[in-house]
């Protein structure tokens, strides 16, 4: 398995990764800014660019915008400057998420733009069968990157995103209940099947960083990424950086014990909030109370939208959790923003309402005063996440890509 | 109201804030470590070192054991060299710590070690009459740092902690819901009084930034102080800083929803965790269920370790809503180690299994693999932590001491 990338990055020094950051996820953006943003004076940030532009991963040539103008910043005295960007194509990036019944595939560019899109059912959720399915979607989606009327850059890496408690250094899934996998080690068998490094993570880890580097990150000095869907999950930023937990555990906002304690939680707890506000326990409940076994997650959800009083119930009562765990999570870390996304998003209107009253109920003082953002999402989403991942490493010079 | 300590550090530059961070929290260290742990060039780690030697706030000369021998490091070759430490008595802070019955002062020399105590009780709580006793107590301890037999350095700030929600930037306690205040600007009151810079911080997050610099923070990449007594506190310590929350709040861990709902908070809110689990939550249950009112917290205490059945309940239950605060917290944000201080440590043998137990049962996964430490802790550690606030702040360059 090769343990370089094709193109490995003119990094010398961690002010060439602060000064590659930057031009990433804040261009276009002048020289001038990247000093001042960096604390660096504009010798050491010329001196970092310059190998950047001449291999090719940076330009300063302006954009063209679509009607064929250029773009260009003005400083404060007027004189025209050209801004640095990243060249997106001078490398690719495979991301992978996998699901119990699907896998998600996607190319993106250096910018994590996504270029390419592939799905596939899985029939069997067992690892061996799942990574064979995911080394043969991969390898679909290499064959994307050599369009002959639009190529794109050298693939780096593969990123793998996975629910559960994954441990990202040894790129070994640990425990994901939803997979039914316990110690696998995707990285080196799914690298072993490509010949490309991988990077595995768990899913919300990874959507959070894909929001740090690309998405409301940029802007925001803290904030949460919450998924709510299958299970409910959360990303933390903080300080600068994703929290990551010291064992590799955190945001695991569908396991505070917020619910009733008699209800038993796929984990094995009791009193999650999973057991109240995954989509399976809504649809658990909704069954159970309108004593028709055969609904599915569909027919759950018309029922509510039609009315149904136990269907409501069952709604409010997982946006009413959902809220007190969104206000526990706000009294102990205070982010500046919580954005909410997931597959349950869909169905946001049916417990928003019940959500955001449980929430200021319980939300301290001006932990309160947070922005809950929504924000629609797929599931190539999570799949872009992953390939975010790969990129950060990259920039980084992190293992395994700078083995 | 002198806006600049008497003692203004040579420090021109970020790494020189960062050079003299590593010497105060990890001397004695030689400056080859020092260049190794911060990255700077060793040439850059002396240029820093020099004009701090030359002012007096930085030694190499080796301390003296309590033998008299001398205490040298040895590097790889046997080379004996002079490790950095800073100079103790080169500055002195004052720390105050407000509480509803007493104030706590402590003088510290530049390494928070405490030099002097005074306590004093209050009659009344209101602002004013709390800041004229402050001005006493700090203008008492002020006269302690003259002691000819044993002079202390010149006094660069005073910190002031209290409990809730306290806007540090601006000095300013905005909701004290123990004291009973609301929006008062201690800094500039008490400043004016003391003609000294004065910082004004929330009393858990004070104790967090003492461990930080001056405790455990100095060897784990992460952690949690949490408080248990009147109130139940949490300071996290995440991502190479100590967590401020956006809007100025975070670890308000007393504050999850974790408790009855019909239980009402002094806070205003239901099913807060200090319901059950602070001391006077424990009073107030112990009282009702043995139809004993006139039980104060030392008698209930006495009882509870009697066996009493009531009083056992009352101290199971707190401990059992605590443990499951823990462990939200640490699903949530996966510290290294949770060190647990405050008044009720005292009583901990009453709640310490129900708790742990609590705690054990819903801590998700390797989040649960934490070390949870018990610290003994006095009201001087909160005074301390004050007197930390200043150094911090004195050392980063950061107003009011440097404005
Ligand atoms: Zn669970
Ligand atoms: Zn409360």
């Amino acid at each position: 398995m090769p343990k370089r990338p094709h193109r490995p990055l003119p990094l010398g020094t961690p002010a060439g990764v602060e000064v590659l950051t930057k031009i990433l996820t804040q261009g276009p953006i002048p020289r001038v800014q990247i000093a001042r943003r960096t604390g660096l004076s504009q010798a050491a940030v010329t001196k970092a660019v310059a190998p950047l532009v001449e291999a090719g991963f940076v330009t300063d040539h302006p954009a063209e915008t679509e009607d064929g103008t250029e773009v260009r910043a003005e400083l404060g005295i007027g004189r025209p400057v050209s801004p640095l960007t990243v060249v997106p194509d001078s490398i690719s990036v495979i991301g992978l998420k996998v699901t119990p019944t699907d896998l998600i595939g996607v190319t993106t560019d250096f910018k994590a733009g996504i270029r390419a899109v592939r799905h596939q059912q899985l029939a069997d959720k067992s690892p061996d069968s799942v990574l064979e399915r995911l080394a043969e979607l991969a390898t679909e989606l290499m064959a994307t990157l050599h369009d002959k009327t639009d190529p794109a850059g050298p693939l780096i890496g593969v990123g793998v995103a996975v629910s559960g408690d994954v441990d990202a250094v040894h790129g070994v899934v640990r425990d994901s209940p939803f997979m039914g996998w316990r110690d696998v080690p995707v990285a080196a068998l799914l690298g072993e099947k490509l010949k490309v490094p991988v990077i595995v993570s768990n899913d919300v880890r990874a959507l959070t960083v894909a929001e740090h580097w690309f998405g409301v990150g940029v802007d925001a000095d803290s904030f949460a990424v919450v998924t709510i869907g299958s299970g409910v999950g959360c990303g933390l930023y903080i300080n600068g950086e994703v929290v990551s937990g010291a064992h590799g555990v955190s945001g695991e906002l569908g396991h505070l014990p917020l619910a009733p304690g008699d209800l038993v939680c796929t984990c094995g707890r009791r009193g999650c909030v999973e057991t109240v506000a995954s989509s399976d326990a809504i649809l658990a409940r909704i069954r159970e109370t309108t004593g028709r076994p055969e609904l599915d997650l569909a027919g759950a959800i018309e029922l509510a939208h039609e009315g149904d009083a136990h269907a409501r119930e069952a709604f409010d009562r997982a946006g009413e959790v959902i809220g007190s765990a969104l206000a526990a999570m706000v009294n102990l870390v205070g982010p500046q923003l919580v954005v909410i996304a997931g597959e349950g998003v869909a169905d946001y209107d049916l417990y928003d309402q019940r959500m955001r009253q449980a929430f200021a109920e319980h939300a301290f003082g001006a932990a309160g005063d947070c922005t809950l953002m929504l924000r629609s999402h797929t599931f190539d989403d999570w799949a872009r996440g992953a390939a975010a991942t790969v990129i950060r490493s990259y920039v980084r010079g992190e293992p395994p890509l700078h083995r």
